[in-house]
C-alpha cells in the first residue's frame, strides 16, 4: 500500500517535474531539452530528429570547509553535505539569442559568425538554500552549456571536488581518442568503438617526461562517429577553460556514456572558486558532414571578445628554427660536457664545450642567411641560454634564468645581424615545467626580449610541474599560462606554448597566445613515431579549439641520412609535408627541416615559401577523420588560394573541384603531388611539380601515395 | 657450524669495524666518537664521562629516479636501491679546529665565540659507488654534525625520502616539547617524561588555521633534563636549515630515542638536492647548568658569516602597533561589511565601511603621537591594505596585492606625519600563506616601501601554504622565506616573519631577517591562552636559534575591560610583562598594548621606554626551565644594565646578586616588582616601583607573585 501510494504521488508529480525546457538552434536542426527529474537536472540533444545525447545528468560535488590534517592519514578533504547534485527545483528561466559577426585577429576566415539561441535556467537547492544557473547556447553547429554560480551571501568561496556532467550516447560509436592524463596530451590517437576503449586503453600510452594517467578515461576534444545511414559526427570538447582545470572524460563502455573528470591538484581539489563564477563551456559539435566539424568555430564563439587595447603587434609568422637538429640528436641544446650545473655558481667560461652546441653564433648566422634569402619572418633558436646541461628529469626548480646566453651565443650581435636581414629572432623559454621559477623571471625575461627586439616567444613545459603538487592541466597551472599570456601582452609579445593546456577557443580573448603544441607533434617522429593517420585526426580533435605548432616541413624523412643504420623516419611523403601547411591551420608556421635539406629540393620548398599563414577564407573540400582531409584556403588580403590534401596509410585518388574559386578569375596554379612511385616508406621524396591555369570550372584528379598528399598554390592572374 | 664461523668472522673483524674516531671539545668536557658497525655509521656523545647519547645511527633514504604516474594509485615515488643507510666503509678522515670571535649585527652580546674541534669522515658505499661525508664540530657547549654530499659524477641530482638521524638517550628524562606539525609551531609547551610523550601527545594540540600533525613526534628545539645527581640539560635542535625542510623528532618512548622526520611536500619528497650539497646541522647542546643552555650560541656558530655587502640599515627597533586591538576583537583588519571581495574587481569606495577598521587615518595618527612622545622608533599598522574581507580560510591565491591601501588609509600623508615625528611606519605583508602570490608582488611591494620610507616589514603566513602541496616547513617554503629575506635586503628592508619556520641561527647569514614569530606568542592569550610557565620554557627552546617577536607589554590583562563578561585574560602580572623585555631577547621589541592602557601606568611604562633592544653583554643569573629565569643584560654601547626575572604559576623569592656589574661604578636603579598582593589572576596590576643606588656588592631580594616577575633598570652614575 505504501509503495502504491508512493508511486501514485510520483505519477501525479511527474508532469510537473518532467516539464521540459526546449531550445532549438537558429536553423532548427538541433534541439535540446532541459528537465529536472526527482530534483536532478538533465539535458538532452537531438539532431534532425535523431537523438544525439540521451537525458544526461548535470551536477557538481563540493568540499566541506574545514578539517584537521594529520600527516599519516589520508589528506584529501572529505566530501560535502552541500554537493550540487540534486534536490533542485527550477525557479526561473531566461531566453535570448545572438547573431553577430566578429573578426579574429588571426584566423581561418576573415570573420566568424556567432549565432545562437540561449536558455538559462536558475535552479534552487533547498537543502543548501543556494542557486545554480545552467546556461545553454544552441548554435547551428552544436551545443555549449556551462554552470554559473551567482554571488550569494551563503555561497561565496568554494572548492570543487568533481564536476559530474554526463554525455550519454544512445548507441556504440566509432571514437577517436587519446588516453586521459593530467600532464600530457602527446599520445598516439586511437580509433576504436566506445565499447572497446577499456581494452585498447592499456595499450594506448608510451612513457612521457611527465605523465599522470587516468585509467579508462580519454581526453577531449573527443571525436565520435555514428556509422551507417543517418551517420553523424560528434565532437565533445570544452571552451573557455579559465580559472578552472582541464577536464577529461571517464568512459562507461557498456552504456556508451562519458562523464567529466577534472584535473586535480595533489590535495584532490579540482577548483578553488569564488562567486560570481562560471565553469568552462561543455561543447558538443554535431553534423552529418565531417567537413562541418572542421569548419565549426563554436569553441571560439563561446569565448569572450578580447579586452586587449592593442593587437597590432600580433601577426602571422613564418619561421625556421635551430631545432630539428637537436630533436634528432645531431646537435645539442647544452653547451658543455657537464651533466650538472648550478645557475649563478657555475662559471660557463671555464667548462669544456661539448662541440655540438646548436645555438652558436656561426650556425645561427647561417640559419639567418637562409631564412632571409627565402622570405621567412622569424628564426627560433633553442638552447641559447645557460642551464641545459641538467634541465630535464631532475625536478630542479631554478633551472633557467631566461636572460643569460651561453658563451657562444652573442645575443646583441645576432639580433642586429638578423634585423639587418629582415629576420626577427624568436625567443625560447623552456621552463622545464618549473612554472614558479618562470614567474619569478618573466619580467626580466620579457624586458630582455624588448631590449633586443624579439616579439615572439616559444615557451615549453617539459617535465613535472613545479609548484610540485600541480599538474599541467590543473587550475593553478591553467592560471599560470594566462598570467604569462597577459604579461607577454604587456610587453607586446606573441606566445607559442608547448606542453601547455590544449586550447578551447581562448585565443579570441587572448589573441597574443597565437598557437600551442598540446598534442603529439612532428618531434615525436624522431622519438617513437606518429601513425600515418595522425594528421587526418588532429584537425578534428586538437585543432577544434585553436591552432597547433605542429612544425611540419620535414623533407629528409629518413634519419639514417644522419645516423647510418638509424631506423627512425617521419611517416610521410614530401608532398604530404607541403599539404600540411594548408590542412593544418598554423598562423605561426614553421619550416622545420635543416637548410641543407631544403637546398636539395628548392622546387618543392617554393611551396613553403609561397604559402600563406593567415586566411580570409577556408573551405573544407573533403574530409573523413582518420582517412583524408582536403582543404582550400584563401590568403589574407589576397586573391590567392592554396589547397592541401593528405591521406592516411592508404593510397587514395581524389578529384578536386575548383568551384570555390572566383567566377571571373583565372589562376596560375603550381601543383605539387606525389609521383607515381612515391611511398612514405620506400620513396618519400618522389614528387612531381607542374603548372597549370585553373578556373572555377576546373577539376583535377590527384593520386596520393600511402601517407601522401598534394599541395596547390593558386595565384590570381592580373 | 656455519653460525659459529660467521660469529668468528665477526669477532675477528670487530676490532677493525669498531675502530672509533674520537673527538673532544676544546675544554675536554665533551667527547664524541664515530664508528661503523656492519657498514652502518654511528655516533655517540659523552659529557664529563657520562653518556649523553648512546651509539646512534646515521643515514638517509633516497628516491629512485623515474616512475610512471597513475592518478588512481598511490602517487608517492617508490623507495630506492641507493639509500645511504648502510654498506659503508670509512675511506678517510680529516681533523681541524677553529677559534674565532665574530660580532653579530644584532645580538645578546657584542661578540660571540666560535670555538670547536672538527672531525670529518668520508664514507664510501660500495653498492652505489658513492661517497658521503659526515662532519662533526664539537664545541664546549655541544655538538653539531651534518651530512655532506660531495659532487660525484654518479651522484649529481637526488631526492631525499627521509633522514634517519637518531638521538638515543640512555635513560628516561624530563622533556619540554610541542607536538610535531608541518605547518604550525603555535602549540602549548608540554612537560612530561620522554616515556610519557605518546599519552600526552593526543591532548597537546588545539585547532590552528593550518596544521598537519605528525603523531608521536615532537618539534625541535627539544629540551631534555636528566634529573637527580649528575643532572644534565640537553637541547636537541638544528642549525642552518637552508634549501632543506625543517625536521621533527619521532619518539620511541620505550627506548628514549628520537629520530629525524623531515617535512615533506605532498608528493612525499623531503628535499630535492644537487651535489655538492649539505644538510642542516643536527645540534645537541649539553650542560649541567640550565643557564649555559640559554647562553649557548652554538646554532649561530654553525651558520656561515653573512655575505651582505651592507648591514648598516639593520637596527634594533622598539615599536608599537595598531594590532592588539584587532587581536582581541575591539577593531578589525577589514574595512567593509563585505565577506567576499576580489582584488581588481571590487570597488572599495562603493562598499559599506564596517565602522571598526583599525588602520584608519585618525587612529594611526593617535598611535604615531603616542609612540613619538614616548621615544619609540616604529609603528606597525595591520589591515592597511585591501583584501582583508575574506583573507583567511578560503585557500585564496590572489588575496592581497600589498600595494593598495584601504580608502581610509592615506599612505603618503601618514608616512609624512610619522617621519615629522621621528617615527617610521612598519609595513605589514600578511600573505595568507599564499607565498606564490607574495613572490609575484614582492618587488612592487618593496618598491612601495622604499618610496614611502618604510625600512621594516612584518610578514605573515596564516593558513595553508599556496603553492598547494607545500607546507610551512617544507623545502620549497623554506627557500621562499630566504628568497624574501634576500629580496628585502636588496631593498634594505628588515624582516619580521610570522607563521614562518623557526630560526636555527641563520640570522648570522641573513641579518636583515631580524626576528620571527614561529611559536605561540602573546596573541594566543586572546585566543585559547598560554600557560604561565610558557615564557620560562621558550627561551630554552624556540629562542635557541634566534629571537622571537613575542609582542609583550600587555598591561590591561583582563579582556572583560573591553567586553564585560569576557573571561579571557593574559596570564601574567604587569611586572612580569616588564621583565619579559629583558628575559626574552628581542631586537625588534614591541609594546603591544593600547596607548590608553599605558597612559594609566606611565610609571611602569617608563621601563618599556627605557629598556634597550640590543646588547653588549648578557648574563643568565638563575634559570630553571618551566620554573624561572633571571637575566641581566648590558645595553649596546652603554654602561647601563637591565635585569628581568620571571616565574611560572608559582610564587618565588630570589636574591639578585649584582656582582656582574662593573667594579668601579655606581648605578641608579629603578626597580619594578610585584606588590605583595599581586597575583596573575586576582590582582595583576599591583606593582611597586622604587629607586636605589646599586653597586656590584649589592644584593636585592625579590618576591615574585604567581606568574609574576620583576624588572630593574641600572643607569651608570657619571
Amino acid at each position: 500500500m505504501k509503495s502504491y501510494l508512493f508511486n501514485l504521488v510520483l505519477f501525479l508529480l511527474t508532469p510537473y517535474f518532467l516539464q521540459a525546457q526546449k531550445l532549438q538552434s537558429p536553423n532548427g536542426k538541433l534541439e535540446m531539452s532541459f528537465t529536472i527529474k526527482e530534483g536532478i537536472p538533465f539535458y538532452n540533444l537531438m539532431y534532425k530528429g535523431t537523438v544525439v545525447i540521451e537525458d544526461s545528468r548535470l551536477g557538481l560535488r563540493l568540499f566541506d570547509d574545514t578539517y584537521v590534517h594529520f600527516a599519516s592519514e589520508e589528506e584529501k578533504p572529505s566530501g560535502s553535505s552541500s554537493d550540487l547534485e540534486g534536490g533542485f527545483t527550477k525557479i526561473s528561466e531566461q531566453r535570448s539569442q545572438k547573431n553577430e559577426i566578429w573578426n579574429p585577429v588571426l584566423g581561418e576566415k576573415k570573420s566568424y559568425t556567432n549565432h545562437y539561441n540561449e536558455l538559462s535556467v536558475t535552479l534552487h537547492q533547498v537543502s543548501s538554500d543556494r542557486n545554480l544557473v545552467v546556461r545553454f547556447r544552441l548554435f547551428n553547429d552544436g551545443l555549449g552549456f556551462r554552470y554559473e554560480f551567482p554571488y550569494q551571501k551563503n555561497f561565496e568561496h568554494f572548492r570543487i571536488r568533481e564536476e559530474d556532467t554526463e554525455f550519454d550516447f544512445p548507441t556504440d560509436m566509432k571514437a577517436w581518442w587519446i588516453v586521459a592524463d593530467y600532464d600530457s596530451q602527446e599520445y598516439q590517437p586511437q580509433t576504436t568503438l566506445i565499447s572497446q576503449i577499456p581494452e585498447q586503453w592499456v595499450k594506448a600510452y608510451d612513457k612521457h617526461s611527465s605523465q599522470t594517467l587516468v585509467k579508462n578515461a580519454v581526453q577531449s576534444p573527443l571525436l565520435l562517429k555514428k556509422e551507417g545511414k543517418n551517420s553523424l559526427y560528434i565532437n565533445v570538447a570544452e571552451a573557455a577553460v579559465l580559472n578552472y582545470p582541464a577536464s577529461h572524460l571517464e568512459v562507461d563502455a557498456e552504456k556508451f556514456k562519458f562523464k567529466t573528470h577534472l584535473t586535480p591538484n595533489r590535495l584532490g581539489v579540482k577548483a578553488y572558486l569564488q562567486t560570481p563564477a562560471v565553469t568552462p563551456w561543455r561543447t558538443i559539435i554535431v553534423s552529418d558532414k565531417a567537413a562541418e566539424i572542421l569548419d565549426s568555430k563554436l569553441l571560439f564563439n563561446l569565448n569572450e571578445p578580447t579586452k586587449y587595447q592593442d593587437t597590432s603587434y600580433i601577426h602571422p609568422t613564418k619561421y625556421m628554427g635551430v631545432w630539428w637538429e637537436m630533436i634528432i640528436g645531431k646537435s645539442k641544446w647544452a653547451y658543455s660536457t657537464n651533466s650538472s650545473v648550478q645557475l649563478g655558481e657555475t662559471d660557463y667560461t671555464k667548462l669544456t664545450p661539448n662541440g655540438k652546441h646548436g645555438a652558436n653564433n656561426e650556425k645561427v648566422r647561417e640559419y639567418i642567411d637562409f631564412a632571409s634569402e627565402n622570405g621567412f619572418d622569424g628564426l627560433l633558436i633553442e638552447g641559447w641560454n645557460v642551464g641545459w646541461e641538467d634541465w630535464m628529469g631532475h625536478d630542479k626548480e631554478f633551472v633557467f634564468d631566461f636572460i643569460t646566453p651561453y658563451p657562444d651565443f652573442d645575443i646583441a650581435m645576432l639580433n642586429q645581424y638578423a634585423h639587418s636581414k629582415g629576420i626577427k629572432l624568436i625567443m625560447h623559454h623552456e621552463t622545464s615545467a618549473s612554472a614558479s621559477n618562470y614567474e619569478r623571471w618573466a619580467d626580466k625575461a620579457f624586458q630582455l626580449m624588448n631590449r633586443y627586439g624579439y616579439d615572439a616567444v616559444k615557451t615549453g613545459y617539459v617535465g613535472d610541474i613545479i609548484p610540485r603538487g600541480e599538474h599541467h592541466y590543473s587550475q593553478w597551472t591553467v592560471n599560470h599560462y594566462y598570467r604569462i599570456a597577459e604579461k607577454a601582452n604587456e610587453y607586446k609579445i606573441m606566445v607559442n606554448s608547448h606542453e601547455s593546456i590544449r586550447p578551447g577557443g581562448e585565443s579570441r580573448t587572448y589573441p597574443n597566445w597565437i598557437t600551442a603544441e598540446a598534442a603529439r607533434g612532428t618531434e615525436h617522429e624522431a622519438f617513437k613515431g606518429n601513425n600515418p593517420d595522425q594528421q587526418t585526426i588532429l584537425p578534428f580533435t586538437r585543432w577544434i579549439g585553436g591552432s597547433m605548432d605542429y612544425t611540419p616541413g620535414i623533407f629528409q624523412t629518413k634519419l639514417d641520412y644522419y645516423f647510418p643504420g638509424d631506423k627512425r623516419f617521419v611517416k610521410t611523403t614530401l608532398a604530404k609535408q607541403l599539404a600540411l601547411y594548408v590542412v593544418m591551420y598554423m598562423p605561426l608556421q614553421m619550416a622545420a627541416d635543416l637548410p641543407e635539406n631544403y637546398r636539395k629540393h628548392m622546387d618543392a620548398f617554393k611551396f613553403i615559401k609561397d604559402v600563406a599563414a593567415d586566411w580570409d577564407d577556408t573551405k573544407i573540400l573533403q574530409a573523413e577523420p582518420g582517412d583524408y582531409i582536403i582543404t582550400a584556403r584563401k590568403a589574407k588580403n589576397s586573391e590567392n588560394w592554396f589547397v592541401g590534401g593528405i591521406t592516411d596509410e592508404n593510397k587514395r585518388e581524389f578529384v578536386v573541384d575548383f568551384t570555390f574559386l572566383d567566377n571571373n578569375k583565372k589562376y596560375n596554379a603550381i601543383i605539387y603531388e606525389d609521383a607515381a612511385d612515391a611511398d612514405y616508406i620506400d620513396n618519400p621524396q618522389s614528387y612531381n611539380i607542374y603548372k597549370k591555369t585553373v578556373t572555377n570550372k576546373s577539376k583535377i584528379k590527384f593520386k596520393m601515395a600511402r601517407s601522401g598528399g598534394f599541395a596547390i598554390s593558386l595565384t590570381s592572374k592580373k
